[in-house]
């Protein structure tokens, strides 16, 4: 006969309810009670029946995250930061991966597997405004990323616009004047390329140096290959600069050292700054100046929206956007031109 | 009243069949097909029932994963790997992190999820063989790691004594002689760390070279600031060294910026390997040689093994276990020792 929850607190020596929160990971249960009562679970071979679990209680306990590809380092230093933020919150999370593929992206929104969670945190890389209604679904969703704006959801994001800004004016204030840009898509307005660039150009106008397209590095992915390669055409190019920006770090990291190959030194020749902050500026030769766009921030914010909305039976609640301070991290790779 | 098969099928002018396969997310689908069956979906507000389902097939069409750390970037990597052979098989993953804690890895083998995907991939870290009973699950389920050996399930790893045991006489026979090791752990015999310092000392032994303890530099966890002060510890006891072998590369990379910083030169002064073959390494300064270990076999086989178990009848089937090959990719950071 399969064993019962009753069986499982008898052989623990604990109450029912102390193994009721350890099967719904509750957080604050002593680690010894805890270690307890899964012996007994395992030592019973008890499998909890999930379907009556989040039949009596409506709620799984389990949150999505969809994220374009956990191989670029920024997606899994956030998913990271996502289920660290859950855990303080005594949820779990399910990630899936999605190639930032449109397809893919509205496959995942509208999948039965979506009745496996209590809500969804969706980076959207594929989908763009023009798919907002595709955000109208039956569940507790919230939306990170800068594809889509004003859609019908949530939306966690940060300060792209700004933060390239500031990027380009620390530069700038560094008495650099031919500033590269590593990573722009070809005709993209929104989107972190998008977003970035027009940072980029405001800061340019703004200190009156005119925009210069011999300047501008396309790629269409951004890992730090497609940096190098886009470092590898502007330096055929014959075009001079005196700085670099990576619209993120891998793309700079991989255009540094492209440059560094060619023999150019940074910062002396060329500075560079990126955008992330991930964990890898602080160790790379030199170290990377960049923007830490408040990637801890979006994670626990989106967390704590998702968790409110998963909580309210307010269904009115206005859709809200929610902004992450930024800030610039100076390390090696940026010092003044030389006079 | 809720939208059915056939309202999606009807509004997509397409079979039920057809509505069926997108929904299961089998490959070789029309890309407009596809989409128009999401379309459909979409506008209908559509919400397949998936118990219903899992109940007729039996199957969910999905896969766990569970690894300790994805802000790991081995790990980040091989999720990114086992889920592109997933995807070639057709079936979705779904990803959890453990934090590499013992009680939360053994909540994972027995938690309801579990119920939720058609088998699982698990990644022990906290875990070992003592634990190895833990195993007996009611599940396909296919072991990756090295905390645990000759346990009861099928189990994918990598050659870690034969290819730490490669990379220590890679730096011998570049005349190095003194070889620091970076990421040991006290006292471990089994575990990637005490394989790969087995397989060090196996190398060393060979070559008549005596082992000296003041050499190892122990952390506990394998990111790039361990790496850094286990590199920085080493330094300021004055031992001298002329290589050092980094029990992974996340650590290695660590540890070079040190060496840089303190003004020894890669590899003239000091040679350095690392062990896992990140992207990364193709870019730092100077490239960092390193161990493949077969991460995208390691993937592959596991996501093979996984489906044929779950398709597979014969429960009597023994556990196998499967070693990945492994090689030396030699870059900048290993050449031979100044006369």
């Amino acid at each position: 006969m399969a064993a019962t929850l009753h069986d499982v607190a008898r052989i623990a020596g604990v109450s029912i309810k102390t193994v009721s929160n350890v099967i719904n990971d509750y957080p604050h249960i002593r680690p010894t009670t805890k270690q307890r009562v899964l012996d007994a679970i395992a030592e019973l071979d008890y499998r909890p029946n999930l379907s009556a679990r989040s039949l009596r209680s409506g709620r799984t306990g389990v949150i999505g995250l969809a994220v374009p590809e956990l191989s670029l380092s920024y997606f899994a230093e956030l998913a990271d930061a996502v289920i660290r933020s859950a855990e303080r919150h005594g949820v779990t999370v399910l990630i899936e991966q999605t190639g930032g593929d449109r397809a893919r992206e509205i496959e995942l929104l509208t999948s039965p597997r979506r009745q496996l969670t209590d809500g969804l945190i969706f980076s959207a890389l594929g989908m763009d405004s023009d798919d907002s209604e595709y955000l109208r679904v039956g569940y507790p969703l919230v939306l990170l990323g800068e594809r889509i704006f004003g859609g019908p959801t949530d939306h966690v994001t940060m300060r792209n616009v700004d933060a390239a800004r500031a990027a380009t004016e620390h530069l700038i204030a560094l008495g650099r004047r031919r500033i590269a840009v590593i990573g722009a898509h070809e005709g993209e307005v929104i989107g972190s390329a998008g977003l970035r660039l027009r940072g980029y150009r405001e800061a340019l106008e703004a200190a009156g140096i005119p925009f210069d397209p011999a300047l501008i590095g396309y790629t269409t992915l951004w890992h730090r290959s497609n940096g190098a390669d886009a470092m590898r055409a502007l330096l055929a190019s014959g075009v001079e600069f005196d700085a670099v920006f990576g619209l993120n770090d891998t793309l700079t990291l991989g255009a540094m050292r492209v440059l560094q190959e060619a023999g150019l030194r940074i910062p002396k020749d060329v500075a560079a700054i990126g955008f992330d902050d991930l964990d890898e500026a602080q160790y790379s030769l030199p170290t990377l100046t960049t923007i830490d766009p408040g990637r801890e921030e979006i994670a626990e914010t989106a967390v704590r929206v998702l968790l409110e909305r998963i909580a309210s039976t307010d269904l009115a609640l206005p859709p809200r956007e929610i902004l992450a301070d930024f800030r610039i991290v100076e390390r090696e790779s940026t010092a003044p031109a030389a006079a």
